[in-house]
């Protein structure tokens, strides 16, 4: 399955005036590329969606200074080191990164974004970023749109690397939304939860795209959960770019931009499946999806009880068709539900009908589900017409031995 | 250690006035006890915490209609099935099980409390049950108060019974407080997390026992989480005995009311410390203590989010002193803190002081620390005086197997 994922690279079209600069600096291994720089010929429009944490990372840091300026030159990611708890001198690096890159590209400060992705509490091989800034900037460094380059540059645990591409036709026009995210461990729904990047040739103001990517946010990435636990690092920033043949920001309609919203949403839920599928350890993906609640936060809620539980994402490891668990999970979150009405199927198959065991239940037509690779839960609390759509994975030994044994 | 924690039953005293029954009838297994019945010569004051879950079991709809009543003449346990999930047939069980207690011992059907643990969505064996009441509950049946055979009859997947007992002086008088308590898993802080009894021949109003019960369990119970989840059937009940040389309840003065609730609380704490270092698959106690926060109850919020983060807990399995997973984990919560001022301890050495790497900071010492059995983890957020201490366990493969691979 994995090396069908990897395929998309080859189907993803080009956005002129795009350059990917990756290299091997050392940072996350001797052999593997570690740093990615993506610069925009012209100043790019962005929008950028920051974690939630309150021990957030150098980087976010000087995010938070510069993010409502809206424009972008340069974005640089590096993986293999977060740079988050790493106090005042972290925060320097940064702003060497920032000078230096200012300086090379002729370009102010405020249009650098800067990611990073890695372990916490160590500080970045500063001097050898630096001597390597020119080199990695050059335009010789970046002859063709490498995104399979980008996507693994950007990896830390990740098995595979990961994107998602759609071509989206507004009038007769037609535009790319490209995708690129990493992330496998530390996922939980808190605002952006990874690393995402995403870039179009349909031009859209700075806060059209703020608009855009939160929407987008709430039905993707804000929607799953590996872990439950989240990073000090995370962030997903949209770029969009003026089309060649345009000459100023075209003026979409609403009818326009909500067209172009839906594809973005597509967009988004694939790259946010795959962090799931790529959960460390994850054999399934579950989908869980939840409606008849008094409210989409309480869908929400209630789906994510179900997917944040240890005791459903270990009993779907070992393909039991342990319902109770499901109960357990939707009693425990903080929504008020009325027990006698919950209905739940899995795939197909109903197990609970208005609070009680379907008549016709056959655990073994759902065991015979949950030996699949993707799993799916429906809830009906009938209580409103609230719905929500979450995904995870199962919780396997392997996460175990990911966690415990190695450093990440 | 196991051992030594069973050596416990030895050392409890006796209560004049109570009576334990309990009893093979094949919920569980054909050979371990199940049904365990306390029955009181004269009725007891009593008060009980129960589940905030919203899908709660059968008998927790029962105990819902009669907890204000505050006089207990039965508590019939069983163990095996949670009958949870089970709809009105499960709840009819429910009353033929207190009918025939009724009848037997001739009392107030408000007077019977029934607890049940085990797994969820199946239905009692009524018959089987409600044939065996006669002989379980005749006086035969209960010459002397064997603790131990009642904390085995509660147990599921608990490894070892658990009890805890304390003698308390109050002016010249000696009095006893003896917990009993089961669980292993799906514990988590919500309310009462597990089954627990308490009993005391100090003479106590149902509204004091109600009021000490629930500051005990906030410092205890409620500060406990293996996995997060939160079960259907979670009930603490506290019954107070009048003493066979006083005729009527004795007015405790609040110092002395005080001074009782501080060995109630020892007790409480000891049964759920029990809890974790019997959680599923455990081979560590974490003890979390965060102070310095601006409230008790932000100092819990940290610590609970430190205790439920799957990265910590296998960090911790893996004896790694990965105290980025604790920065992560506070930053996460919901709380506000300032990342300048964290100061970090893992066993007496600090790791970050004032938001730094600590400058004497030695992973050796650390990575030490992290082999013994009981690992300690201090916080201190330099922002008030609000203090908490939560205790957790690591999180190793042998979980996920106990709860992939078996049903419970």
């Amino acid at each position: 399955m994995k090396k069908k994922i990897t395929q998309i690279f080859s189907n993803i079209g080009t956005i002129p005036g795009i350059r990917i600069h990756t290299a091997n600096i050392g940072i996350k291994s001797k052999t593997k590329e570690d740093v990615a720089l993506v610069s925009f010929d012209e100043l790019a429009n962005v929008a950028t969606v920051l974690t939630k944490s309150t021990t957030y990372a150098a980087n976010i840091k000087w995010l938070k200074k510069i993010k409502n300026n809206g424009k972008a030159k340069i974005l640089f990611v590096n993986s293999g080191n977060a740079n988050a708890y790493t106090g005042k001198k972290g925060y320097n690096n940064v702003l060497k990164i920032v000078n230096k890159l200012a300086e090379i590209f002729k370009c102010s400060k405020e249009n650098i974004l800067i990611s990073s992705t890695g372990v916490i509490g160590e500080h970045l091989p500063i001097k050898k970023i630096i001597d390597a800034l020119p080199a990695i900037s050059s335009k010789n460094n970046s002859k063709t749109q490498n995104w399979e380059a980008f996507a693994k540059a950007i990896t830390t645990t990740d098995t595979f690397p990961k994107a998602s591409y759609k071509q989206t036709t507004i009038g007769k026009k037609k535009y790319s939304i490209i995708g690129i995210c990493k992330g496998s461990g530390m996922i939980a729904p808190n605002m952006a939860t990874m690393l995402a990047f995403l870039f179009t040739d349909a031009s859209f103001t700075p806060s059209q795209l703020r608009k855009m990517l939160k929407s987008s946010l709430e039905k993707s990435f804000n929607n799953i959960t590996v872990d439950g636990d989240t990073s000090t690092n995370d962030m997903v920033s949209f770029f969009s770019l003026l089309k060649k043949d345009s000459n100023k920001t075209k003026r979409f309609s609403s009818n326009e931009i909500q067209k172009f919203q839906k594809d973005l949403d597509l967009v988004c839920i694939e790259l946010a499946k795959k962090i799931v599928l790529d959960g460390e350890g994850a054999k399934k993906l579950i989908d869980i999806q939840v409606k008849g609640a008094k409210s989409n936060k309480q869908a929400k809620n209630v789906a994510l009880s179900i997917a944040n539980s240890l005791l459903v994402k270990t009993a779907i490891a070992g393909e039991d068709a342990n319902w109770g668990r499901i109960i357990m999970a939707i009693g425990k979150s903080s929504s008020t539900v009325n027990q006698n009405r919950i209905s739940i199927k899995i795939g197909k198959n109903h197990v609970i009908k208005n609070g009680e065991i379907f008549k016709n239940y056959d655990e073994k037509i759902v065991t015979k589900h949950l030996k699949k690779n993707e799993v799916h839960i429906g809830i009906d609390l009938q209580l409103g017409n609230g719905v929500s759509k979450v995904w995870t994975c199962d919780l396997t030994k392997k996460y175990i031995e990911i966690n415990a044994d190695y450093r990440s």
